[in-house]
């Protein structure tokens, strides 16, 4: 039983979703392991993760209006106002959906479904550099 | 240290909840692990995975007409609408619920709560044969 | 590769978060593991677990009040309501948060971001001894 780690730094634009599954399944591949576990963590709490179909686009982006919905942008809601109007409803959007993901490996690769594709969901309105820890462990 | 994988097939007949423990602590149990990790994972983006309350079956009946409040069925508020006005609101209820558990095992059976039951979420009106994955990694 | 568990019993005084860092980290500093993965897990239906910012505790108490607009304490909207207007709500406020975490440890420490803390959600109106338990694997 053997263990990697790695570290992505994931640039976004501001409110979305933002596709991974490329980097991440490339370097389970490179690992080699037959059998193990992933575990895909983001340093973050205005920021989340998500697996979501990566079929069809407009999925993505009603699922960020959606959540516009959910976690309004409205200071008379909260007390934390300081750091702007999208950092509260950042947070909410955040608790919502997770900041971590397990994905097991199954005979060689990523036991994802045909539709899925992980995602990092940015929640404030600028671009940030995020954070996204990966943990492999298996043999 | 050792592993195992497992697939189940769930058969779902609509919107509700599916509790699969049953299968699931059996196939712990066969493990005979002591002490270990189990991950359970749905590869679906329309259904998903929640542990909660197996008492009443009232519960599990609120929790869904809640969902339906929280992604309701309306056109108007999607634009990924050819799949039918129940799919946009399944992929919601799919990010809100999360697509994987982690248990642990611990004195040879799994860390349940007392009233914790394990279920499949499905999100769509009809019935779907949904997929699920188990690792299993202890000793 | 090693393993080891234990069981943290958590008193809450109704609604809100509480913060669990403290004796999380200083299990898993005691564990001497350099590379693993530390799992969090509640046994419970009423109350779950997140991670969040531990830097502005108005941060916290807005969420909590969010959480009570998401799912209010309304019993007409509910059939479960033999254990108080404030269960099944508790129910659907697990539900969208999730009862396991999980948390790479890298270098000797958990891969935590600067402002997250790991916290249990009380979602009852009244206090509870929470059982929170902890499994960590790696070397």
């Amino acid at each position: 039983m053997r263990q990697s780690t790695k570290r992505l730094e994931i640039s976004t634009r501001g409110k979305g979703l933002y596709e991974i599954s490329d980097p991440v399944v490339a370097w389970v591949q490179e690992s080699g392991l037959k059998t193990g576990l992933l575990t895909v963590f983001i340093q973050h709490t205005s920021a989340s993760l998500t697996i979501q179909e990566n079929a069809d686009p407009d999925v993505i982006a009603d699922l960020n209006d959606h959540f516009n919905r959910l976690a309004p942008e409205d200071n008379k809601l909260y007390r934390h106002t300081v750091e702007g109007p999208d950092d509260m409803p950042a947070h909410i959007r955040t608790a919502l959906t997770g900041t971590q993901l397990a994905i097991p490996v199954i005979d060689g690769r990523l036991a994802l479904g045909t539709w899925q594709g992980i995602y990092v969901f940015e929640h404030r309105r600028a671009g940030h550099c995020r954070s996204v820890v990966l943990h492999l462990l298996g043999e």
